[in-house]
């Protein structure tokens, strides 16, 4: 079976910002409020995960995730409203893109 | 400034058959009748040129490129009908999706 693949990026300023695995890591940070959790949750190391977390939030134009100090288990991270907003426009885009690879894959002739 | 962007493939049973790089790479092909002419054009290996058209040879549901035996220089290669094709698809799906990129990139809201 032949078929249209689209992978999605948000660049800014032409660096790479969000792909979908960014996206997974904000979902999963959100959903557990550490990045250490997290990180375990995706099978990933601590490291990738904080490394790719300060590029997110370096490159933003506002904070997206924002770290907490202290506490059991080194301190939590969680996401800013503006954070949020980025999965909710994310996931419109990926819903959008769905459908338009659906309707392409009906006229591609190959 | 905030963009959505798409990189387009197109897959054969999920693997990659086609990408932009490939695409170019048959264009070539078509302009130079000669893989060794078209690797020089591109700036890569003869291997690399060589490998990449085996790959999508063996993939594709019909011969893209055509080798020739002999000759001055090795031989050449041109494209198979379906190669060409390949190529003219390619390019009405990324027209398609510059003109749907456009649009996303009026309404994203990041």
């Amino acid at each position: 079976m032949i078929e249209v693949n689209l992978d999605i990026s948000i660049k800014k300023n032409g660096f790479q910002l969000l792909n979908p695995l960014k996206i997974m890591l904000l979902k999963e940070i959100n959903k557990s409020g550490s990045l250490r959790i997290a990180a375990r949750q995706l099978s990933i190391s601590y490291q990738h995960m904080w490394i790719s977390i300060e590029e997110i939030n370096r490159y933003a134009d506002h904070p997206v995730v924002v770290k907490q100090r202290g506490g059991s288990g080194g301190g939590g991270a969680v996401l800013s409203d503006y954070g949020k907003r980025l999965i909710n426009e994310f996931t419109l885009i990926e819903n959008e893109v769905e459908k338009f690879v659906k309707r392409m894959n009906t006229e591609i002739n190959l």
